[in-house]
């Protein structure tokens, strides 16, 4: 009897080796990746900007992974909501701008009206019979945690108010309901999102594969991250910035798909955030009162990262466009205030993660072409990956 | 049991709800691509042109749909005939210029030679068992009204010649059989040949989504067609056009596929053929006296449509490349005598159906897009899209 | 219950009819590329380049095919080794450079690092049960006749020493270890690699579609092949290289892929060599004391075929980019101490092959399109296309 390409799958799933990495086929079936989309990034949270985006009623912008796309727009009564961009009547894209300000959004085939709450204003020609209330665009859920936006597909999403709520004091400082967009910049690889993810979850690779980043960060050593943590949770102190960690991961998750990771660790000496010569890049964000050298490590779901200095932070997605072809998307917030040209330098301040993502680029793409091969097996992971084999089992849970 | 893709299409099939639009599953999934080309298009009676595009002996053009290939051509004894465009020796394409005038077919890989009635004339080295008669070109069917030149790739093609017969008495005073090509244009759109077709069988987007057509034709409101319908029928009578109408489409068509569908309607007032300000554009086809202010929609099978001026016919095919790439083709044709320049301008003589075309490329393109989604839903059909329930009765019952 | 194509291949294979061509599904079918690959080119030996290319310790080059990326280099001690270039952590390309030098191969994503002999040299952060020996790169087979290199990346590559043991006399006079690489070209042609292999392996289309082969090649016709048979013998004894012939393919074949095979052949009178004029463009290979205007077919496994003349050798190989994406790539050789400009004109050696590849690149084009139609019917082979039928039989046998 022939197998399907998911029967295979679910077969290498059970037979996963813990502590190696994925078989091949994970990441070449077109199945797979179909599977991924409805299963994985369907059902989990996405970020997908900051409420300062779309700060007046009738704003709104789209984002788009796989042949998913979703309207994120902030309704009449100010709340900011998310609907799936596809007609309910013979399925059009609704929206066909990136971003904008709309009152309505009329589909641009047949004219079908929908409120900025998704809602059905009627249809031309329907009958009698014909109820508006039940052809209002799909809803996608929304969950903001101090200003990031978060959306999912999914009618039950992972529950992730418990992990917030524990996150909150000790992001508080930073106010980060108080940013604005920076800069955003989008870099495609054509490897599968599994391997641009992989990449940006373990920094065994950034000693030999990124010689910017590994001059001011010591993550690239865990010996070093030891040797400069006491000093620098004095100064995040000095700054008004707790020390504590929050690992809500894998098992400590409260639901699949409701992880939430805070660390902060230690920035080499000379340099007080992720600049080229060490100095700040911008103001100071929220309450902080100063530069601690420190960069605090943030996960929210299984797919959203980012990284936070004392003076901006850049957000992470790998967002999936084809079994292999990912758009490696990077954005840079700085304090609400903050001006270009007065209190920050656009190519300053996204200097470090542009030269990083152009190396990661390289190196996924160079990941793929080998995983690509029949004979590839998948190796041991080094002490240094555990995070894979806590993604990969997230990854199993889900699909 | 892993379902493959054509048994998933099956069930869909059988489950689809009457009145609603298709599954994503008929615009997403190669194997039923695959099997539109086998069952559908290569069964169905195909437009390819007219009579007039090869009026000498040896005249000939090729017409390409998915991945099949015909040659239309006129023999020696001026009859049209149909051949498909593939080698019997090892299957290279045997005509390779997309038009022109030939003797014989001369495969360009071995030299096997073809008649121009496909018939081989022997093969060199081919051992004293092998008999040319055998290894002919596949033949295609030719069906002819008036001068349209219609292929089938099927040995036992839908049965068109009642319903032609009965069309004929309508069409005569408009001499179709007397036409000359004026232009054609091919707009490829990235979305399955379906949606394409759906576009054109429905006039509920019209009035939304071309402004153009939409100030000169009624067909955009149903209302409109009534209340001008009568002072048309008189017009069409003065210029000496019958104006019965003839529906032998689904339940009244002989068998699937062999619908024929004719029906005049009416132009706004102050335009009397499909131009930008509502005068003549060219001299009236065949025996009419005049401009009526009329335009007939005419199929002929299921693939191919056909609007008709009282000075012009424009006709539509939209051609499958791939699953999701689709070439809208159209042609326009004046009356056998016109020359350009003399007795119609080609920039205004197309300008209409230009810019309606690239409107539904649009439209089209986003269609797609939306149904791609994981999420899509069709929606019900309104009262101004029965003709799209009446399409898909038809290819369910041929795929 | 659904088929898949793998089955429906077998079935087809089952049902073949002698003496006719494949069906089209060996040409079309995702499922069938991806076991060409597996089964049929990951277990053949394919011919990569000559011993003259790496001719110092560390010299390398890689040879890429269908995923597949092989090192080939040659070691420390002076051996020649090929290796997967896939790492065995996580499975990125270790080598990325087409060609170098190098003491090691390091790879660019954790800097696992190989000697090049494949070895794994430790591994950062991998914990103590660790043992690096069984992460050495994975091996690939290597065979080299007279300097000729083969790679299989089978373990159980099929046995050709035997059949090169016979070769050995009747080349030997050649010195075909003592060559340099004049020039390298690669002819993508949008169409399965079988086609363009079959396309080599018979000469029935060289009259047709080769004019400047035919004018100088007597295999377009096998009775010139006879006439002037004898006195090419006599030419060939008189600069010292033998006339025997060697067969040892299909039935004759040690096994499967172990195919060698062996035949002079005369070019037409006036010609002695493959140049556009007749006249010699290079000095005598080997120990040959002069140009006797013949041209050997060398056939080593399944893949692999060069064309020697008296002065220059060509080798061609078909390498697989996807289902319908093939390079035709063309080395030509001479002898080792020849110096371009002084010894040959690089133009005038390459002119022939490089005209002869461009016609096939056409004819294989047109021969894919033809085949890709539902309708296409495998036709009966000529008797001039015999070694269809026997690569055919090859090709059933190891997939
Ligand atoms: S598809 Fe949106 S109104 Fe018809
Ligand atoms: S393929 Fe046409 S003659 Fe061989
Ligand atoms: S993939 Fe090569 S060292 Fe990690």
């Amino acid at each position: 009897m022939p197998k399907d390409d998911l029967q295979v799958m679910r077969e290498l799933m059970e037979n996963h080796r813990e502590g190696f990495a994925l078989e091949r086929h994970f990441y070449t079936s077109e199945a797979v990746y179909e599977h991924d989309i409805k299963m994985f990034w369907n059902r989990n949270w996405i970020w997908v900007g900051h409420v300062s985006q779309i700060a007046e009623p009738g704003d709104y912008f789209l984002f788009d992974y796989g042949p998913e796309s979703v309207i994120v727009v902030r309704d009449r009564e100010g709340e900011v909501r998310a609907h799936l961009n596809v007609c309910r009547h013979r399925g059009s894209r609704v929206c066909l701008e990136k971003q904008g300000t709309a009152r309505v959004f009329s589909c641009p085939y047949h004219a079908w009206t929908f409120g900025l709450d998704g809602k059905l204003r009627g249809g031309r020609a329907m009958g009698p019979d014909f109820d508006p209330a039940e052809y209002g665009l799909f809803p996608v859920q929304v969950q903001i945690f101090q200003g990031l936006i978060f959306v999912c597909a999914d009618e039950n999403p992972p529950p992730l108010t418990g992990g917030l709520d524990q996150l909150l004091p000790l992001a508080a400082p930073m106010q980060l309901e108080n940013l604005t967009l920076a800069h955003e910049a989008s870099y495609p690889v054509p490897a599968n999102w599994k391997l641009a993810l992989e990449n940006y979850l373990e920094c065994y690779h950034c000693a030999p594969s990124h010689q910017d980043y590994s001059r001011s960060h010591s993550l690239k050593d865990p010996a070093d991250v030891q040797k400069y943590g006491e000093a620098l949770r004095t100064r995040s102190a000095a700054i008004g910035l707790p020390s504590e960690e929050l690992d809500l991961t894998g098992p400590n998750a409260q639901a699949p798909g409701a992880d939430v990771y805070w660390r902060r660790y230690p920035l080499l000496p000379g340099y007080q955030t992720g600049s080229e010569d060490g100095a700040p890049l911008a103001p100071p964000l929220g309450a902080l009162t100063g530069h601690d050298g420190g960069a605090t490590d943030l996960t929210i779901g299984i797919l959203n990262n980012f990284l936070i200095y004392a003076d901006h932070l850049v957000g992470y997605r790998f967002v999936p466009r084809g079994l292999q072809e990912t758009d490696i998307q990077v954005a840079w917030y700085v304090r609400g205030d903050a001006k270009e040209g007065r209190d920050y330098d656009k190519e300053a301040l996204t200097w470090l993660w542009h030269v990083t993502s152009l190396d990661d680029e390289r190196i996924i793409r160079h990941n793929q072409e080998g995983v690509n091969s029949h004979r590839f097996a998948p190796g041991p992971l080094s002490e240094m990956e555990w995070s894979l084999s806590s993604f990969y089992r997230s990854y199993f849970r889900m699909i």
